[in-house]
């Protein structure tokens, strides 16, 4: 019984975090503008009650009743993990004051807004000092946390457990080791033909396409719904509802084809959770901080860019749904192939913004970024000569001149916002994927023909088996070692794009 | 500085309150089917805290106090009247015990269920024993709360505070006696044209007239917005956020006009409450049972009558914006003149439904639902019965024969979800909406003018100042004695309603 009720004090918890992201999500779809404010304390008001009730001596008891009812059970059991994660966020809460966190949420709206304002202008010293105090801030927080080598460990902690500065390090060489030449080797080559691309696409068949594939891939609708917003996100009020956004540009066609895909990714995952941990602290729809301490965001990643980049941009999915993206677009599509239309949407191209890169350069973007927070909380870098640092590797690794600051350091509004630690988590996403999928493809027979013929189930049940179901119980690299016999390993990303480029540009 | 702290608390009882709005508007509006049970239990838990919040040791402390910083201001100040609201509700809470309120929600999932089985197979002997035991936990209900003369006060005092059997037996008795005559000379008359609101009108073309017609009554989409559901609302997460729903029907089109135009009416209630209110005991965006104390469900809906049938069904609408409709829908309504179109959304025909009910016949619904709710809860007339009681009511009020139940007893929701006592607003509404709808033009030159013009400021600006800007600061009888000089007064609404009928059917 102890343990039911410890899972019933874990459901409110868990319905006021999940209120808090049901209004979020509003706010970013739905809500009139003139609401803003008052939705912010909405919200804040929710999240302060996740807090306490979690922090509450009511929680505490039922916790200790529920560890020493559940003392016989395996290490890595659901019942000892719900609590061992609900032991750390309860640690890591007590750990940062509460005068640090309001200190962030104050900093977080007027950074934020010096941000826009720096950018428009194209004002890099205009935000700099606001930047100067979100590092402050970070630093203490990461003192809070507390770290055993470098305080950025303390940062990772919260969105990519186990990461390290000496880790990403050995990361990142490798793959600059090995991307680098790569890059260098296409760039060499002809570029491939994608002028059509930039067609007038209309946004309703765009719409439709996207979501036919969103539930060939096995997106619920049931239990999920598709709507458009500037900044596409996937965001879950529980498996029973998960929810995902996407961009239309009308003239250019892969923003919204591989931003739904991409998004329907992140949403199989939540959809494929064991519903008997709904509600409990092995849900994935814990936000904010009380993410961290189980599954990752980069597993999350993984999922979305396995489906948008092994799937959707593969040669086996447009030799079978292209003809049904000529019926789409007949007249946009008429004068290109599916093999022309393939090696379009995969082309390389290195540019200067992130969201817009491709798959070969995204990382590059994510390393720049993560070694300069890095050496910013380390204190080895200022913030004043950010511009630099920036502008030198976009040259050195990309080859390309940042013509000015807004196309530059002052593209992303994470900092802005007090986010550091969770850039990594994209390049570890795009790791963990080419693994799992590289593994899964060798482990079950019927995955690539299911591909070939349009049949994602066997895909998804394995992903849903090793990865989708366990929700928060395992770590990344269990995940990763229960599915692949290995923690996470860089060789088959790169043996993957290593593979596909040379076949896409001819190389050697 | 204590009354301060008061507010803050109460601030997050709202907080909580609007939330529960908000995943509730969603529920109606935007989530997807399979979600449906889990956001029950959302809602459930942010219920279950605003109402341990609003009950807690903490709350007491404040409240007392700020009772004691607040002696010396006015009886009726906002500053003791938030804490009276208070007091009044915990009361209420209190007297409510937590194992009936238990009973009734779970009462209210079986019964619904049963009452949409029974409605559909015209069975009303299978609905007949869980309304049974609706009725017999109304009365437990009313036990708790307590009353002086009749139980079916005590229900009453959750929706319309001060009125009772009494005072409306009083009231119906003079409605009855004076448009049951007024009806039959209309009945005696040839009926007016009306086949052309049949025809065929695009659901664009529909929203975009209501809209406009909404936002020219001062309806604020920068805190607003419009939706499409089954069952037309409005709802609020404070005045900051105030929406609002309404139906399209593509072969009818009074359904979305004067739908959307009634909401509007609840909509400017609350977007013109005083701000400084916002998540206080006198802000009017409290859900459920913390609704009580102040203003009532009757005044609330005086506001939608008002705009619906007042000005949206007024000739001097219609003479200045038929020629807008008419290009909205020149094919279809290019036989009619506006006088025409005046007369057919205004004309008057008894039917078996409510909800479809015209302006002259909706009071007879209304007061045979509050008689069988008196009897019911009197124990004077049996739920066996009901049939009987209401086909003869249908038959002497409005000269009806009811063919079934479906068409009859079971047409409403209310009863099966354990809703009695608040059928009586609408009339309530009808006569209050009357009665303030007068006094503001004799009171306000140019409020008549503006009508005419379709300037709808001056009409705004003095409902706002009489009643939207007092949240929950007074009763309703309090708003009426300080704008009319009377307490509620049924004789402007029949004045209204002789006048109208008399000229628009030419009675002698």
């Amino acid at each position: 019984m102890s343990y039911a009720q410890f899972l019933e004090q874990m459901g409110t918890v868990n319905d006021l975090l999940c209120s808090a992201s049901m209004l979020s999500w509003d706010a970013r779809t739905m809500m009139p503008a003139g609401a803003v404010e008052v939705r912010g304390q909405q919200i804040a008001t929710l999240m302060t009650l996740a807090r306490t009730t979690l922090l509450s001596d009511e929680t505490l008891r039922r916790l200790e009743a529920a560890e020493r009812s559940t003392r016989d059970l395996a290490e890595d059991s659901a019942e000892r993990r719900a609590i061992s994660q609900t032991q750390y966020a309860i640690a890591l809460h007590k750990r940062i004051p509460d005068e640090l966190q309001e200190e962030r949420v104050a900093l977080r709206e007027v950074s934020r807004a010096a941000w826009v304002k720096a950018r428009a202008e194209d004002r890099f010293e205009d935000f700099a000092p606001y930047l100067e105090k979100v590092v402050a801030l970070a630093r203490r927080v990461a003192e809070s946390i507390g770290y055993e080598q470098h305080p950025y460990d303390a940062l990772l902690s919260l969105f990519e457990p186990g990461e390290t500065v000496v880790s990403l390090d050995k990361l990142f060489g490798r793959l600059r080791e090995s991307l680098i030449p790569l890059l260098r080797a296409v760039q060499a080559k002809p570029q491939v033909r994608w002028d059509f691309l930039e067609r007038d696409f209309p946004e309703d068949a765009q719409r439709d396409f996207g979501l036919k594939m969103a539930e060939a891939f096995g997106y619920d609708l049931r239990h999920g719904r598709l709507d458009n917003t500037v900044h596409p996100f996937e965001i879950s009020f529980t498996r029973e509802d998960v929810r995902i956004t996407t961009r239309y540009k009308r003239n250019y066609l892969p923003a919204s084809l591989f931003g739904t895909l991409h998004e329907t990714g992140h949403a199989l995952y939540e959809q494929g959770v064991d519903p008997a941990y709904t509600r409990t602290p092995l849900a994935t729809d814990m936000p904010g901080m009380y993410a961290v301490g189980g599954v990752s965001f980069g597993a999350h990643e993984s999922q979305s860019r396995l489906y948008e980049n092994h799937i959707a941009r593969s040669k086996a999915f447009w030799d079978l749904h292209y003809p049904s993206l000529v019926a789409a677009f007949p007249s946009q599509l008429a004068d290109v192939d599916a093999a022309a239309f393939h090696r379009a949407v995969n082309r390389v191209q290195p540019g200067l913004i992130r969201v817009e890169a491709d798959e070969m350069t995204y990382d590059f973007h994510i390393m720049l970024r993560t070694e300069i927070e890095r050496d910013l909380i380390a204190g080895t870098l200022e913030v004043k000569d950010l511009p630099e640092r920036w502008n030198a590797a976009m040259k050195s690794d990309l080859g390309l001149d940042v013509p000015n600051n807004r196309l530059g350091v002052l593209q992303d509004t994470h900092w802005s916002t007090g986010q550091i630690g969770t850039f990594c988590n994209y390049t570890i996403g795009n790791v963990m994927a080419a693994q799992l999928f590289k593994t899964a493809v060798e482990t079950d027979a019927s995955i690539q023909p299911g591909l070939d013929e349009g049949n994602y189930a066997p895909l998804r049940h394995y992903l849903r088996e090793t990865v989708h179901q366990h929700g928060r119980r395992f770590s990344r690299d269990e995940l990763l070692l229960k599915a692949t016999g290995r923690t996470l390993d860089p060789e088959p990303y790169i043996e993957y794009l290593t593979k596909k480029y040379t076949e896409l540009y001819e190389l050697g």
